[in-house]
């Protein structure tokens, strides 16, 4: 395909090698051998083209952003200059958490084109492991690692104002997928609209009850307004468990093209509740073999591990940067130890309550949204499916709505241990 | 002066002149009549120069910001882009605002020049007419028109996100204003620091008392993150008295070069910290002639009814524009009347303490900060000045700390009538 004015043409797997012959720092990752490529589109994302390449002397990743949404199709445009917001955040953020985030090798704008690492196998994604029932041991240790460096030193903790307003400025021009954002997360399932779907006509009522519970939108309506209003951190997005992958040791994060600086508890949310959802899912994958129980166990161990691990290391940051640029808490003001507690605990029970709004909202917008997971529909039987969706879903709309009187993680974990079999 | 690489030269009252002339928008202005043009320096702010300039067939303001702040001198470096954003400012505000903001003839960044309408005499700076006891029957009219237009068409409540983003973006460059409130205001008070100064010694247990109030400093904490993180709608950022221009029937509103996307809060209670500070200062100016008794009632009345009619503005223009391109509360969602109640009251009750909390920090600021206001230092008697700063420094602190347990504005206005004499 012809290139278009704006340098843009659309790849596949053949050309792909043209454009890599093309490119010597694509040559040179690839040991500079280019016979015998093997390319393999991978396709299992919603919204973009990631081929895999592999020569006899190096590998790589291409991810091309078109300017649809893919699994759409044209119908639904889509800037493709998210590719620049994706490279920007996975530069930024593997600076910061340079062990979880791949490097990127090339970045190509008018092509809307990353070459990253190729996470090889046995890499997968997290949420098929969670559904084939894989503990992985260093999962809580390396999220909360993540997600504690990439939201602490992008955040006024570490930030000049500075700094801070003009990471803030450049990130704004990610709007397109923010308001994919706003749309399929906090609007569209609190209204009839024409993407939404659930287990039908087991989930009828529910999903009508989700647009009928007054107190459930005033709720999220607070959470949309942070989410469009408050620059706290370089957040990645669309962080659930398909955004990760992992083996026993390794653990990746990839696809941030919806980066933008926004409120922590978004990204912290979004991997707890997707957590919260693979609990959920357990009962329908259980079978003779085994009836899951004790990977539940773990689940819900990671989940509050992964919470309170967050916190001690966001905590240790602040405690040893403090003397930094950081302009939030100038230590010439909050100059004594008991001082510094009181602030410490005040801005982490902020965030804590964040995290369980917009996790709860996001598991809510995977039941009676436009987009699902496969955790829930990777379960055959409707009625089973359904049964494990409602719990879910009753969890989660409460935990929106009541979320201020959760005072730790264990509490959450509690309640849903609480919840009976019904 | 030579003009330096950038295009800039420092203008006095006689190359104002010969600026005019070169400028024939400014002649146009000035009705063609450039002879005899009466130019005179006003100066009485504290950062920029003001030229009044009136001719035979017409006048006009001009104002030039220099590359440092004017009552501190060369010092204090500052940005001159503030004239970039001023001019930004008063368009945009002027365009919801017409009445309220006076009309921008001609902007020239190379030279941080604005040349805007000449609020005639008898336009006073409001704060004058306040420390001289004038009743403003319209005041609160206006103002409370004034800032729920500007504040409530720069809001998501009225913008699409991509708009607001948009606008964000661009204003995010005001960065080193912002950085000066945040020093100046949410600082500075709260620590030892050069410029701090208060009415010594009456004073100087009250202001070690300030750096030494935990609960206020974790308080103001808060607020300082609102400041730098909330982009909820373009303020003006710095609108006490002293950026008020009235007579008995007009206000307009001058100077918003610290303009940005913040927390509504912050103007609005910047307009209602000064009216108490206003209040406070009153009984410093009381003599046999006139005890001021009559006039704080009037102050106190105009603080209650300009929260009261802002309130009632803001929401009707909400209803007017429900089903607008406001994004935060689509109408599809928030459908039924009750809910939009719902909604707008728990709106309302967040701006409302916001607004209280800004305020008390901008009273606090003006008693032990770097910059104080005529209000209390044209009271000659240092031990008077001391009583009146003191009243309202401690109610100031109670207000901040407490600011969530108040329900209206006339409980706060209860609150100050209760204080006793002492
Ligand atoms: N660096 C990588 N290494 C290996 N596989 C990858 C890599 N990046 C993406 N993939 C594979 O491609 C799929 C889609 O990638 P993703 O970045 O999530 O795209 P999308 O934005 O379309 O969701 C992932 O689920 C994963 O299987
Ligand atoms: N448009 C105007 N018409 C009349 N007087 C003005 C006008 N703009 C400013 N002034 C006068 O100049 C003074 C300083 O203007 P201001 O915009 O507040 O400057 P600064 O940014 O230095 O505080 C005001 O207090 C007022 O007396
Ligand atoms: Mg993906
Ligand atoms: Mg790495
Ligand atoms: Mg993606
Ligand atoms: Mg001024
Ligand atoms: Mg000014």
């Amino acid at each position: 395909m012809a290139a278009a004015a704006d340098g843009f043409r659309t790849l596949d797997e053949k050309s792909v090698v043209d454009y890599i012959k093309a490119t010597p720092t694509l040559h040179a990752q690839l040991g500079n051998q280019l016979d015998g490529l093997v390319v393999k589109e991978v396709g299992d994302g919603n919204l973009n083209f990631v081929y895999i390449v592999v020569g006899p002397a190096g590998s790589l990743v291409i991810k091309q952003a078109l300017p649809y949404i893919r699994c759409i199709g044209e119908s639904w445009p889509m800037t493709k200059e998210r590719a620049y917001f994706e490279a920007l955040a996975l530069k930024e953020h593997g600076r910061w958490s340079p062990d979880h985030v791949p490097e990127v090798y090339h970045f190509d704008r008018p092509m809307s084109l990353i070459a990253m690492r190729y996470l090889k196998p046995p890499h997968i994604i997290l949420r098929k492991g969670l559904i084939a029932g894989i503990e992985y041991p260093l999962l809580a240790q390396h999220m909360s690692d993540y997600m504690a460096k990439t939201l602490f030193f992008t955040s006024l903790l570490y930030h000049s104002t500075l700094d801070h307003r003009h990471a803030v400025a450049e990130f704004c021009g990610n709007v397109e997928l923010c308001r994919l954002t706003e749309q399929v997360i906090f609007s569209d399932p609190y209204r009839v609209a024409q993407y939404n779907r659930w287990t039908s006509p087991y989930l009828d009522h529910d999903a009508e009850a989700v647009r009928e519970d007054d107190t459930l939108k005033i709720e999220v309506a607070e959470l949309k307004s942070n989410f469009c209003e408050r620059a706290q951190a370089l957040i990645h997005g669309d962080l659930h468990t398909g955004s990760i992958m992992v083996t026993g040791d390794s653990t990746q994060v990839i696809d941030p093209e919806f980066a933008f600086y926004g409120p922590m508890g978004f990204d912290i949310g979004a991997f707890l509740g997707n957590l919260i959802l693979a609990f959920f899912a357990q009962d329908g994958h259980a079978d003779k073999g085994n009836d899951r129980q004790a990977y539940k166990q773990w689940i819900l161990k990671t989940t509050e591990e992964t919470w309170n691990l967050f916190q001690k290391k966001f905590i240790s940051l602040w405690d040893e940067h403090k003397d930094g640029n950081g302009e939030a808490y100038p230590v010439s003001i909050y100059n004594k130890p008991e001082l510094q507690l009181l602030v410490q605990k005040r801005y982490m029970a902020g965030l804590f309550h964040d995290a369980l709004g917009f996790g709860a909202a996001k598991m809510i917008r995977r039941i009676v949204g436009v987009a699902h997971v496969e955790d829930f529909e990777s379960i055959a039987d409707a009625s089973k499916r359904a049964y494990c969706e409602r719990r879910a879903l009753d969890f989660a709309k409460m935990l929106l709505k009541e979320r201020r009187r959760f005072q730790s993680i264990n509490q959450v974990i509690s309640a849903i241990q609480e919840i009976p079999a019904c």
